[in-house]
């Protein structure tokens, strides 16, 4: 392991979120509100780190290969490191008092999750709102990958840290070139994002709030610069308009391309994508029926409320039109179950992806038939290709890491005092990159009352959900330090 | 299939179960209480419906192999068959008013789960509690495996009868000859069962109650002639003596009958024995601790109390000293999982199984190995022994089959209006064959306000639990039916 090597190019993704800090000053600046000078300091406290860091490790910056170790050691370190310094902002505010809940924030926010501490949103400057935003928006593409499409000197051997980022299941290149790559899903990320925020404009929406809110649609992020999130507008508008661009976040960016290039039926043709948009619907329906005379009196209205639930919460954004802990059982264990499966691979949803519940699925099923025809040598497809067994394999030791952290850490949560339902719920919404949860951290609470021990093993969960359990757990296996 | 020789032994099956109603009734004429003709009517019709199945298949008598096809139909038939006229008894007493209810409490008590619809088991006959005992005693080691030790003629193929009533993940085989090892088995069990007896009558206990406890002790069924469960003797004695054979029957048979025949260390050379009894201490502890000085005052209250509950739940009993849902969050997430966890494979517990449990994590665990050194051949071991990779992958698909049905049985139970927590714990308790769940359903409510079409659902998840999922799911495999 090349620590030196490692360090600068951390190094240089701090400088360059010392760099992205400007986007918050300028608003601070703009709204002469009172955060300009702790986005000052942190900006400062980030680049001289990250220059420390570059300097000290001057003289291995010749070496450009990085192997899958490395890659996988940086990114798990660089997220770690974005998420303490990406607090500072919300540490040097007086809206937080503590850094736990400042790195809470942080790492809610670049992991895309949403979960929030903060009690008084409404009354929050400006500039730490937007802050907010912007660092979902830079989490859900991907930081790593943002620096790979403009920093054209980390693309040798990029491709490790490329993967380490975006650990997706069934993988996808989009171009020979990786930073080409990079730059076609960093092009469309921001294209969709300048469309919500002209569809929302367009419904009266102020643009800071649009703003803000297309910043966190696109990562399937979810913080939103109100307290009552979605819900404040009661708009049957602004509801669809998030919708439409939650299920376009929850698509594999890559079918986006193909559709661009003129393959018309890319969405259909796509297993994943017709699984997640049928069970979209299909929920949709179910919810529909079940809220429809139990919470809503109108069929309309039931259908509204129960597209955005469904949508929101198995894209992992987690906006909130409603206070689902009041639907029915029934509903709420759709949405339940809902954090778990997730949006698409290649999107900027998190969860544990459709792609690998269909290969679970079919793993099933084959187990099923081979008791049937045992000698007969069978293989699991999904889009008409063969999934090799050592990919077949590694997804189901997704499957059960996921549920094995799972369940772990909400036995720690409840061991810190929180209660069950809840510890079940947070733990869900976290790792799942989701936000609201259930029990006292639903879409009507936040999650400022939990204790700090809990918040920390909350961001622990986040960032394992954020860089899909392998790169991060990996680090804690013995065997990944021996020579 | 020969549907035919699969009909006559469904009816040996049957004429077998009427022939066991002997018992209740000679407890009904001993008693004197009202339930004589009720059995007799039971027996009658159970006997006739087996000897026409007989009779009527005659022809095909003189084939004795069975295959693996038709050893799981039979199988997957029988336990439903004997669910059926098991209910007899229950339907004919004033107790139950409805068929589904009495279907509900005769598969709760051959699975060996022991979930009650019954309200008011302190008024009701003494030969019908016995009867609800006795088929948990009946259930337990296997109904078939009895018949197989008893009636020889089965003996001949009928190995594939065994593999589908106790089909262990880690099969063991105590003996050369199917028919000696079932005898040994319900050798050990029956000695068991009466030391258990002798034990509850030193302390006190009357002869019929000590019975009934021991009768659903060993085959980890739970079902108890108090409506307060074991809580109503309210006695530390009777609360460990209790513990001490929930162990017993938590741990593989074939480990006693090895004990027996002089290995002093088998408990302790086998993986899955230490892991049982090391989670099930250190449960116990993480439990006492928890409820101490929140819930008892005393810590040796506290620990009497933890250590039962963690005891009943894991090795899939339900017999309740206290109502767990009073308990702090760790308490009840600790017993929530238990409940998925299970006991020792070859014993007569529910639930996963601690064997798969081992084999998921290191299944895990060899998958991150492999990230750090993808060329390498490495296999699974439990007791120096290499899993071989179909056996492993077997097992995952059963993980991942019991979580899927888990969830969507979940989910179809809310759908009939229950609210998630008892949907969640219903399906719990009942596809791990444990008896109290959570929600409505915990250790203090009973599961008759459940929706009728919810105790069909559930007892469907009893009888896929007790015949660990691929005997009964096969069925519904297309591909099994095709030539």
């Amino acid at each position: 392991m090349r620590w030196q090597f490692i360090a600068s190019i951390i190094g240089i993704l701090l400088v360059f979120l010392g760099f992205s800090m400007i986007a918050p000053l300028l608003v601070s600046l703009h709204y002469h509100d009172l955060a300009r000078n702790s986005f000052l300091q942190s900006m400062g406290i980030t680049m001289v780190a990250g220059l420390i860091l570059i300097i000290l490790s001057k003289k291995r910056g010749s070496e450009n290969y990085i192997n899958q170790k490395e890659g996988m050691t940086t990114v798990a370190l660089a997220w770690a490191a974005i998420g303490l310094f990406g607090a500072l902002p919300f540490y040097l505010n007086p809206e937080f008092t503590s850094f736990t809940d400042a790195f809470f924030e942080s790492v809610s926010g670049f992991t895309t999750t949403g979960s929030s501490v903060m009690t008084n949103i409404d009354g929050a400057g400006k500039s730490l709102l937007f802050w907010r935003s912007f660092i979902q928006w830079l989490g859900g593409m991907g930081i790593i990958v943002l620096s790979l499409a403009i920093l054209p000197f980390l693309g040798v051997g990029g491709i490790q840290l490329y993967k380490a980022e975006v650990p997706s299941p069934v993988p996808d290149k989009l171009t020979p070139r990786l930073s080409d790559s990079a730059k076609i899903l960093w092009v469309l990320y921001a294209v969709f994002t300048l469309l919500e925020i002209i569809f929302l404009l367009g419904g009266g929406m102020p643009l800071f709030e649009a703003t803000c809110h297309a910043f966190t649609t696109l990562p399937t992020g979810g913080f939103s610069p109100k307290n009552a999130s979605i819900a404040h507008y009661n708009s049957a508008y602004f509801d669809y308009v998030i919708v439409l661009f939650m299920v376009i976040a929850g698509i594999n960016f890559s079918l986006h391309y193909q559709m661009l290039r003129g393959k018309t039926l890319a969405f259909w043709e796509d297993t994943e994508c017709r699984f997640f948009l049928g069970l979209t619907l299909v929920l949709t329906l179910v919810m529909t029926w079940d809220i429809y005379g139990t919470v809503y009196t109108s069929l309309k209205d039931a259908f509204r409320f129960a597209s955005f639930q469904v949508v929101s919460i198995i894209t992992t954004t987690g906006f909130a039109t409603a206070d689902y802990e009041k639907f029915p059982g029934l509903s709420q264990i759709i949405l339940f179950v809902s954090m778990f499966i997730g949006a698409s691979a290649g999107s900027t949803g998190g969860g544990m992806k459709c792609a690998r519940i269909i290969a679970g699925y079919k793993y099933c099923y084959r187990e099923l038939f081979k008791i049937v025809h045992p000698r007969s040598i069978s293989h699991v497809k999904i889009n008409n290709t063969v999934i090799p067994d050592e990919v077949l394999r590694s997804i189901m030791g997704f499957l059960a890491l996921y549920m094995g952290i799972y369940i772990l850490s909400s036995i720690l949560l409840a061991g810190m005092g929180v209660d069950m339902m809840t510890a079940f719920g947070a733990v869900a919404a976290c790792l799942g990159n989701i936000g609201p949860g259930f029990g006292t951290v639903g879409p009507a609470d936040n999650f400022a009352h939990l204790p700090v021990m809990g918040k920390w093993l909350l961001a622990w969960c986040m960032l394992l959900g954020r860089l899909e359990i392998y790169t991060v757990i990996i680090l804690f296996v013995p065997e990944f330090w021996k020579k």
